[in-house]
C-alpha cells in the first residue's frame, strides 16, 4: 500500500486534523482532506505522535531478561557474558524479534543496538519491519574469527536504505577495549561514515580505575584518543565531572540517558543539571532486557522525568514535553533520520493513542499523561515508514515468535 | 454466584494448580479439582497472584490528573486547593469512579483513601465493588459544617462489612493541623477503633518548620502527642533520623512509601536502608493521581525498587519479592485485612496475568518479570472478594465512568 489517510486524528496540541502518508513520508496533515487512499483508519477519539527511537539497547538480551537480578553491574556482567556464551545462532534471532515485539507493542520503530552475530540481528530486524542500527561490538577478547566476521559484515552490508537500516561499529567500553582498538573501530568508523557506539562513565569503579590507569577521567581518556564527534553515541554518562561534561557537548556527543538500567544495577544517578548546564544533546534509551527490564520507552521516559527531579531537588526538571522529544526527534537526529515530529516531508513514523484510556481522563495535556500516567496499553497502532506494523494492538507475527521465544527456556 | 473454579492456574512458584473460591474465600488448591462451580475459569497460560491494595492515595484527585504540572509541593498543594474548591459533589462521586476504574484495571482491589465528602466517596466505591478506607480528611481550615458532617457520617456508619469498606480519621499533616485537633482526631480514632491516616515528613521543609516550632522533628512531635500505635497509617516518611525510624518500628506505625509522588513532586528519597535497620512495617501506595500521574501499581513497585537501590548504592536492595509483599499482603495486615495471599481461609481476593504478554516471555521469575518488566496491559482479570470485577480485561462499566469523568473537563 502506497498512501495511508488518518482521519480525525487528534494532534499533540489538541486540535483535529486528518493525516495522508504517501509512501514513507507525512504528505499532508489537515483537517477534512479529500483523498481515496489505499488504507483509511479512523483516529476518533485517538492521537497521533511521533514514534519512540529507542537510542541504546542489545536487543537479544530480551532472553535474559530477570537473569541474574540483584547483582550489582560487574558481577551482572559476568553472569549474562557466561549466559551469552551459550546462546545459540537461531537465539540471537529469536531474542532480536522478541525485542523487537516488545518495542512495537511500545510504540518503538528504531532501535541502536549493541550485540553481536550481526547478521542474525539484521535477518530479525529484517522480518519485523522496525528500523535499526546495527552495533557490531568489539572487544579485547573477541577472537580473531568474530573480529573478521565484523570486518567482512561491514565491507558487503548494502547501505542504500540506511535510513531504515544501518550498521554501527561498536566499542564495548574502556574496561573491555585497549586504547589501540578503540583508534582501530574509530578509523573503521570514519572509513565508512557510520556511528561508533560506546558504553561512557557507566559506574563510578569505571571512573576510578580510569582515572589511576590514565590519569584521567573516560571522557577525557577517550577524547584525548580523538574518537569523540557528532558521530558518537555514548551511553549512560553518569559519573561525569562539569570539563567532562562540556567536552562531550563541544564534541556533539549524543547521551544517552538509561535511567532504569543505572537505577537497577545501583550504577548512580544521571547528572541532569550537569548536562542542561553543559547543553549536551541528550537522547533516551532503555538498556538491554536484562537489566531494565522493560524495553518500553514509555516507563523509561517517566523514570528519567522523575529521576531528574528528585535527585536535583526541582520539580520543573525535565518536563514531560522535554523528555518525550528525547525519546524522540532528539534521537532521531542523532542517527541523522529525518523523523520525530508529525510534519510534512518527515518520514512516516507515528502512533494512534488511545484516549480514551483511563490514563488520558481527564485529558489536560496529552504529552504529561502519556509519560507520567500511561503504559502500553494506550498504544493501539504503529506505522514505520508508511508501513503499518500493529494495528488495534495486533503484531501479526507475535503468537509464533512468543512460542519460539519460549522454546528458548525450555 | 457463590462458587468460582479457576483451572490450570499457574502459581507464583512455577506450580499449576486449581483454586476454588467458595463466597469471598480460597476454598482449595490443589490440581485437578473435581467441582461443579457456578462460573469457571480457564487459566491456562495465566499466573494467579494476590491483589494489589494501594495503602495511601486521595482517590478523587484522578479529576485533577496532569493539573499544576512541575511544581514543587507548596505551590502545588494550594494550585490544587484552589482548584478543589470548585468540585461538584458530582465530581467526587465521578472522580471516585474514575480511579476505582483505574484501579480495578490495574489489579488493585483496596485503597486506603484520604479525601472530603466520605458518603460520595462511599456510594462510589459500593458501586465498583472495590474495598477501601475512607479517611475523612481534618484540617484547621475546614468549617464547621465540614467538622460536623464528619462526625455525623462516623456516628452512623454501619461497620458490620468492614473487611469491604470501613473508615479512618485522617487529619492531613502537621503544617495544616493543630496539636488540639490531632488530639481531638485521635480520641475519635480510639473511641470508635478505627485506623488514623496521616502525612509525615513529606518535605525537608516539613521537618525545618516543625524543629523551629517545637524543637522536635515530625515523628518526635506526634510520638509527644501520643498518637503513633500499629493503627497509625503514616504516608510517606521520607526525612527521618534514626531515631524517628526507630520510633515508627516500636509504635508498629505502618509506613506508606509513594516513590512516584515523592520524586515527581521532588520531595526527597524515602530512606529505604534506614527503615531496614529500624524494621519498620512498609506498605506502598500511589498517592493522587494529581502527583504520580498513575495509581498503577505495578509502576509504583518498579519506582520503588529502581529508587531504593540506586539510593543505597546497592542492586540488591528492595527485591521484586519484598516490594511485592510491600504491595499485597504488608499493607492488607496494616488494615486488619485477611488477604494478600493465595491461600486457603484467606479472602478471594486475585489476578489473572497474562503469562503469553512479552513481559513474561522468557518467563524466569514471575515476580521479577511483575515488578520490573510489566505493565497493565498483562492484567486479565481481577477478582476482589470472590467477585470478578474485571473479566479478559473488561470492566462492565467502563465506557459509562470514563464519558462521566470526561464531562467534568468540558
Amino acid at each position: 500500500m502506497d498512501t495511508i489517510i488518518i482521519k480525525n486524528a487528534t494532534l499533540i496540541g489538541g486540535q483535529t486534523a486528518d493525516i495522508l502518508i504517501r509512501d514513507n513520508k507525512f504528505a499532508a496533515i489537515k483537517p477534512n482532506i479529500n483523498f481515496q487512499a489505499d488504507k483509511t483508519i479512523d483516529a476518533t477519539d485517538k492521537a497521533v505522535i511521533p514514534a519512540f527511537y529507542n537510542a541504546h539497547t542489545h536487543a537479544a538480551m530480551s532472553l535474559l531478561r530477570g537473569y541474574g537480578e540483584g547483582l550489582n553491574l560487574a558481577d551482572w556482567l559476568s553472569a549474562v557474558w557466561k549466559k551469552e556464551a551459550t546462546l545459540s545462532n537461531e537465539d540471537y534471532y529469536n531474542g532480536t524479534r522478541l525485542a523487537a515485539l516488545e518495542m512495537i507493542k511500545s510504540g518503538t520503530v528504531f532501535f541502536n543496538d549493541m550485540y553481536f552475530k550481526s547478521p542474525l540481528v539484521l535477518a530479525a530486524v529484517r522480518d519485523m519491519g522496525i528500523r535499526a542500527r546495527i552495533g557490531m561490538t568489539f572487544m579485547d577478547s573477541m577472537n580473531s574469527e568474530t573480529y573478521n566476521d565484523n570486518i567482512d559484515f561491514i565491507e558487503h552490508f548494502d547501505r542504500t536504505n540506511n535510513e531504515m537500516i544501518d550498521i554501527a561499529i561498536a566499542p564495548h567500553s574502556i574496561y573491555t577495549c585497549s586504547s589501540e582498538l578503540y583508534l582501530k573501530c574509530f578509523e573503521l568508523a570514519q572509513k565508512h561514515n557510520l556511528t561508533l557506539h560506546t558504553h561512557i562513565a557507566e559506574t563510578q569503579k569505571e571512573v576510578n580505575d580510569c582515572l589511576k590507569e590514565h590519569r584521567m577521567t573516560p571522557v577525557q581518556y577517550l577524547s584525548s584518543l580523538g574518537i569523540l564527534n557528532s558521530r558518537t553515541i555514548a551511553a549512560h554518562c553518569v559519573h561525569l565531572t562539569q570539563q567532562d561534561a562540556e567536552i562531550l557537548a563541544a564534541n556533539k556527543v549524543t547521551v544517552v540517558h538509561n535511567p532504569c538500567s543505572n537505577m537497577k544495577l545501583a550504577s548512580g544517578i544521571f547528572p541532569y543539571k550537569l548536562h542542561k548546564a553543559a547543553g549536551t544533546h541528550i537522547a533516551l534509551g532503555t538498556d538491554g532486557s536484562a537489566s531494565n527490564n522493560s524495553l518500553s520507552m514509555l516507563g523509561e521516559m517517566k523514570a528519567a522525568s522523575l529521576l531528574a527531579k528528585v535527585s536535583s531537588q526541582d520539580a520543573q526538571a525535565l518536563p514531560a514535553e522535554e523528555v518525550f522529544k528525547w525519546a524522540t526527534s532528539n534521537s532521531a537526529q542523532a542517527f541523522g533520520i529525518n523523523a520525530g515530529r508529525i510534519e510534512i516531508g518527515y518520514l512516516a513514523d507515528c502512533l494512534l493513542i488511545d484516549l480514551n484510556g483511563v490514563s488520558f481522563v481527564p485529558e489536560h495535556n496529552i504529552i504529561s499523561s502519556l509519560v507520567y500516567a500511561s503504559d502500553t496499553q494506550c498504544i493501539n497502532s504503529v506505522i514505520c515508514n508508511g508501513k503499518i506494523l500493529m494495528e488495534n494492538h495486533i503484531v501479526p507475527k507475535e503468537r509464533e515468535i512468543i512460542a519460539a521465544a519460549k522454546k528458548f527456556i525450555k
